[in-house]
Protein backbone atom coordinates (compact mmCIF):
# COMPACT_ATOMS: atom_id res chain seq x y z
CA UNK A 1 0.00 0.00 0.00
CA UNK A 2 2.91 2.46 1.46
CA UNK A 3 3.75 3.27 -2.85
CA UNK A 4 4.36 7.27 -1.69
CA UNK A 5 7.14 8.67 -0.66
CA UNK A 6 8.92 12.49 -0.11
CA UNK A 7 10.93 13.64 -3.08
CA UNK A 8 11.71 16.80 -1.57
CA UNK A 9 10.47 19.90 0.07
CA UNK A 10 10.93 23.54 -0.90
CA UNK A 11 11.78 26.25 0.84
CA UNK A 12 11.08 29.95 -0.45
CA UNK A 13 14.26 31.90 0.52
CA UNK A 14 15.07 35.85 -0.11
CA UNK A 15 18.80 34.75 -0.18
CA UNK A 16 20.18 31.66 -1.13
CA UNK A 17 23.41 32.09 0.23
CA UNK A 18 22.36 32.97 3.71
CA UNK A 19 20.05 30.59 3.56
CA UNK A 20 22.79 27.80 2.68
CA UNK A 21 24.85 28.55 5.51
CA UNK A 22 21.90 28.05 8.25
CA UNK A 23 20.67 24.70 6.61
CA UNK A 24 24.14 23.13 5.50
CA UNK A 25 26.93 25.49 7.77
CA UNK A 26 24.95 25.79 11.20
CA UNK A 27 22.62 22.93 11.13
CA UNK A 28 25.07 20.49 9.30
CA UNK A 29 23.05 19.29 6.48
CA UNK A 30 24.87 18.43 3.32
CA UNK A 31 24.51 19.93 0.05
CA UNK A 32 23.65 17.83 -2.88
CA UNK A 33 24.81 19.13 -5.94
CA UNK A 34 25.72 22.84 -6.65
CA UNK A 35 23.62 26.18 -7.22
CA UNK A 36 21.55 25.81 -10.70
CA UNK A 37 19.94 28.50 -12.18
CA UNK A 38 16.56 27.95 -13.95
CA UNK A 39 15.67 31.09 -15.95
CA UNK A 40 12.46 29.79 -17.32
CA UNK A 41 10.88 29.74 -13.62
CA UNK A 42 13.47 32.85 -12.55
CA UNK A 43 14.94 30.73 -9.47
CA UNK A 44 18.01 29.37 -8.77
CA UNK A 45 17.75 26.48 -6.55
CA UNK A 46 20.21 24.41 -4.25
CA UNK A 47 19.28 21.29 -2.55
CA UNK A 48 20.53 19.74 0.59
CA UNK A 49 20.07 15.78 1.33
CA UNK A 50 17.16 14.82 3.68
CA UNK A 51 17.73 11.32 3.96
CA UNK A 52 17.38 9.94 0.70
CA UNK A 53 15.10 12.64 -0.50
CA UNK A 54 15.53 16.45 -0.45
CA UNK A 55 15.30 19.79 0.75
CA UNK A 56 14.90 22.39 -2.24
CA UNK A 57 15.60 25.63 -1.56
CA UNK A 58 14.41 28.36 -3.85
CA UNK A 59 15.35 31.71 -4.80
CA UNK A 60 13.17 34.14 -7.00
CA UNK A 61 15.97 36.32 -9.52
CA UNK A 62 13.59 38.82 -10.25
CA UNK A 63 10.04 39.79 -9.01
CA UNK A 64 7.82 37.64 -12.44
CA UNK A 65 6.18 34.24 -11.43
CA UNK A 66 4.72 32.37 -9.06
CA UNK A 67 7.46 32.19 -6.22
CA UNK A 68 8.54 36.30 -6.47
CA UNK A 69 4.76 36.58 -6.29
CA UNK A 70 4.39 33.80 -3.22
CA UNK A 71 7.44 35.23 -1.42
CA UNK A 72 6.37 38.78 -1.41
CA UNK A 73 2.79 38.02 -0.08
CA UNK A 74 4.08 35.40 2.50
CA UNK A 75 7.80 35.82 3.07
CA UNK A 76 9.72 32.94 3.09
CA UNK A 77 9.25 29.41 4.58
CA UNK A 78 7.71 26.34 3.77
CA UNK A 79 6.63 26.18 -0.30
CA UNK A 80 5.56 23.21 -1.47
CA UNK A 81 6.03 19.05 -0.92
CA UNK A 82 6.28 16.94 -3.55
CA UNK A 83 5.69 13.09 -3.13
CA UNK A 84 6.75 10.55 -5.14
CA UNK A 85 4.04 8.02 -6.51
CA UNK A 86 4.61 5.00 -8.41
CA UNK A 87 2.17 5.85 -11.51
CA UNK A 88 1.58 9.60 -12.08
CA UNK A 89 -1.07 9.16 -14.45
CA UNK A 90 -3.35 6.97 -12.61
CA UNK A 91 -3.16 8.84 -9.40
CA UNK A 92 -3.72 11.78 -11.08
CA UNK A 93 -7.03 10.40 -12.73
CA UNK A 94 -7.72 9.08 -9.17
CA UNK A 95 -7.37 12.35 -7.56
CA UNK A 96 -9.06 14.02 -10.40
CA UNK A 97 -12.60 11.98 -10.78
CA UNK A 98 -12.54 11.99 -6.62
CA UNK A 99 -13.03 15.97 -7.19
CA UNK A 100 -10.03 17.08 -6.31
CA UNK A 101 -8.50 20.21 -8.37
CA UNK A 102 -5.19 19.69 -10.39
CA UNK A 103 -3.19 22.49 -11.46
CA UNK A 104 -1.17 20.51 -14.28
CA UNK A 105 -4.01 18.12 -15.33
CA UNK A 106 -1.15 16.54 -17.33
CA UNK A 107 2.21 16.19 -15.74
CA UNK A 108 4.83 18.39 -16.82
CA UNK A 109 8.30 16.64 -17.99
CA UNK A 110 11.84 18.40 -17.34
CA UNK A 111 15.11 16.42 -16.95
CA UNK A 112 13.94 12.87 -17.09
CA UNK A 113 11.02 13.58 -14.71
CA UNK A 114 7.26 13.89 -14.99
CA UNK A 115 5.49 16.26 -12.52
CA UNK A 116 2.16 17.47 -11.64
CA UNK A 117 1.08 20.01 -8.97
CA UNK A 118 -2.36 19.58 -6.85
CA UNK A 119 -4.40 23.18 -5.83
CA UNK A 120 -3.66 23.43 -2.05
CA UNK A 121 -7.37 23.98 -1.92
CA UNK A 122 -7.74 20.48 -2.71
CA UNK A 123 -4.33 19.38 -0.57
CA UNK A 124 -5.66 21.22 3.01
CA UNK A 125 -3.90 24.15 1.75
CA UNK A 126 -0.84 22.30 1.04
CA UNK A 127 0.97 23.31 -2.34
CA UNK A 128 1.50 19.33 -3.49
CA UNK A 129 3.74 18.18 -6.10
CA UNK A 130 3.23 14.81 -7.00
CA UNK A 131 6.31 13.06 -8.96
CA UNK A 132 6.87 10.04 -11.00
CA UNK A 133 10.27 9.32 -11.63
CA UNK A 134 10.91 7.91 -15.61
CA UNK B 1 28.39 14.33 8.38
CA UNK B 2 25.14 13.97 7.97
CA UNK B 3 23.75 13.27 11.61
CA UNK B 4 20.27 15.28 10.45
CA UNK B 5 17.23 13.21 9.67
CA UNK B 6 13.80 14.16 9.10
CA UNK B 7 11.75 13.37 11.47
CA UNK B 8 8.18 15.06 10.93
CA UNK B 9 6.62 17.72 8.72
CA UNK B 10 3.61 19.11 10.14
CA UNK B 11 0.37 20.10 8.21
CA UNK B 12 -2.34 22.17 9.70
CA UNK B 13 -5.79 21.56 8.83
CA UNK B 14 -9.47 22.70 10.03
CA UNK B 15 -10.81 19.61 9.11
CA UNK B 16 -8.99 16.26 10.46
CA UNK B 17 -11.06 13.64 9.03
CA UNK B 18 -11.35 15.32 5.86
CA UNK B 19 -7.34 16.19 5.77
CA UNK B 20 -7.48 12.26 6.41
CA UNK B 21 -9.75 11.40 3.73
CA UNK B 22 -7.44 13.15 0.92
CA UNK B 23 -3.75 12.09 2.46
CA UNK B 24 -5.01 8.58 3.36
CA UNK B 25 -7.51 7.53 0.97
CA UNK B 26 -6.91 9.51 -2.23
CA UNK B 27 -3.24 9.82 -1.89
CA UNK B 28 -2.63 6.83 -0.51
CA UNK B 29 -0.08 7.22 2.71
CA UNK B 30 -0.81 4.84 5.56
CA UNK B 31 -2.09 6.25 8.97
CA UNK B 32 0.19 5.50 12.06
CA UNK B 33 -1.43 4.96 15.29
CA UNK B 34 -4.84 6.42 16.10
CA UNK B 35 -5.86 10.18 16.50
CA UNK B 36 -5.00 11.47 19.52
CA UNK B 37 -6.17 14.71 21.30
CA UNK B 38 -3.44 16.78 23.16
CA UNK B 39 -5.28 19.23 25.00
CA UNK B 40 -2.49 20.77 27.21
CA UNK B 41 -2.11 22.29 23.45
CA UNK B 42 -5.80 22.72 22.11
CA UNK B 43 -4.80 19.97 19.07
CA UNK B 44 -6.41 17.32 17.79
CA UNK B 45 -3.72 14.89 15.55
CA UNK B 46 -2.90 12.49 13.21
CA UNK B 47 0.21 10.77 11.99
CA UNK B 48 0.90 9.52 8.28
CA UNK B 49 4.07 7.49 7.37
CA UNK B 50 6.80 9.13 4.97
CA UNK B 51 9.14 6.34 4.82
CA UNK B 52 10.73 6.21 8.42
CA UNK B 53 9.43 9.84 8.71
CA UNK B 54 5.92 10.67 9.27
CA UNK B 55 3.62 13.58 8.15
CA UNK B 56 1.75 15.47 11.58
CA UNK B 57 -1.81 16.59 10.63
CA UNK B 58 -2.55 19.27 13.44
CA UNK B 59 -6.11 20.76 14.22
CA UNK B 60 -6.48 22.77 16.78
CA UNK B 61 -9.67 21.96 18.79
CA UNK B 62 -10.45 25.93 20.26
CA UNK B 63 -9.40 29.46 18.92
CA UNK B 64 -6.43 29.62 21.76
CA UNK B 65 -3.06 28.16 21.39
CA UNK B 66 -0.60 28.98 18.73
CA UNK B 67 -1.81 26.48 15.77
CA UNK B 68 -5.24 27.90 16.10
CA UNK B 69 -3.62 31.17 15.81
CA UNK B 70 -1.47 30.12 12.92
CA UNK B 71 -5.10 28.94 11.32
CA UNK B 72 -6.87 31.98 11.21
CA UNK B 73 -3.86 34.70 10.10
CA UNK B 74 -2.21 31.61 7.43
CA UNK B 75 -4.91 29.18 6.52
CA UNK B 76 -4.26 25.42 6.48
CA UNK B 77 -1.46 24.34 5.25
CA UNK B 78 2.47 23.19 5.78
CA UNK B 79 3.43 24.06 9.32
CA UNK B 80 6.69 23.71 10.47
CA UNK B 81 9.82 20.93 10.02
CA UNK B 82 11.30 18.74 12.47
CA UNK B 83 14.51 17.29 12.18
CA UNK B 84 16.35 14.68 14.15
CA UNK B 85 19.53 15.64 15.63
CA UNK B 86 22.21 13.09 17.60
CA UNK B 87 23.18 16.00 20.52
CA UNK B 88 20.40 18.66 20.62
CA UNK B 89 21.90 20.20 23.30
CA UNK B 90 25.15 20.71 21.19
CA UNK B 91 23.07 21.68 17.99
CA UNK B 92 21.14 24.53 20.55
CA UNK B 93 24.58 25.80 21.77
CA UNK B 94 25.83 25.98 17.87
CA UNK B 95 23.12 27.78 16.72
CA UNK B 96 22.67 30.27 19.75
CA UNK B 97 26.39 31.05 19.47
CA UNK B 98 26.31 31.48 16.13
CA UNK B 99 23.41 33.99 16.43
CA UNK B 100 19.94 32.60 15.38
CA UNK B 101 17.04 32.99 17.68
CA UNK B 102 15.64 29.81 19.54
CA UNK B 103 12.25 29.86 20.59
CA UNK B 104 13.08 27.15 23.59
CA UNK B 105 16.45 28.02 24.69
CA UNK B 106 16.08 24.71 27.05
CA UNK B 107 14.29 21.57 25.22
CA UNK B 108 11.07 20.51 26.40
CA UNK B 109 10.45 17.12 26.60
CA UNK B 110 7.00 15.00 26.66
CA UNK B 111 6.78 11.42 25.80
CA UNK B 112 10.38 10.29 25.79
CA UNK B 113 11.45 13.10 23.46
CA UNK B 114 13.62 16.49 23.93
CA UNK B 115 12.61 18.99 21.13
CA UNK B 116 12.97 22.77 21.10
CA UNK B 117 12.23 24.89 18.05
CA UNK B 118 14.36 27.61 16.39
CA UNK B 119 12.43 30.94 15.66
CA UNK B 120 11.28 31.30 12.07
CA UNK B 121 13.65 34.66 11.11
CA UNK B 122 16.45 32.37 12.31
CA UNK B 123 15.71 29.51 10.11
CA UNK B 124 14.58 31.59 6.97
CA UNK B 125 10.78 31.85 7.69
CA UNK B 126 10.42 28.27 8.77
CA UNK B 127 9.27 26.92 12.46
CA UNK B 128 12.20 24.58 12.30
CA UNK B 129 11.73 21.73 15.54
CA UNK B 130 15.06 19.85 16.46
CA UNK B 131 13.91 16.77 17.61
CA UNK B 132 16.86 14.46 20.09
CA UNK B 133 15.68 10.54 20.46
CA UNK B 134 16.30 9.77 23.88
Amino acid sequence: MQNVKLNHLAIVVDDLEAALRFWRESLGLVQAGPLQSVPAENVDIAFLALGDAHIELIQPTTSAGGVAKYLAKRGPGLHHLCLEVADLDAKLNELSSAGYELINETPRERDGRRYAFIHPKSAGGVLLELYERM
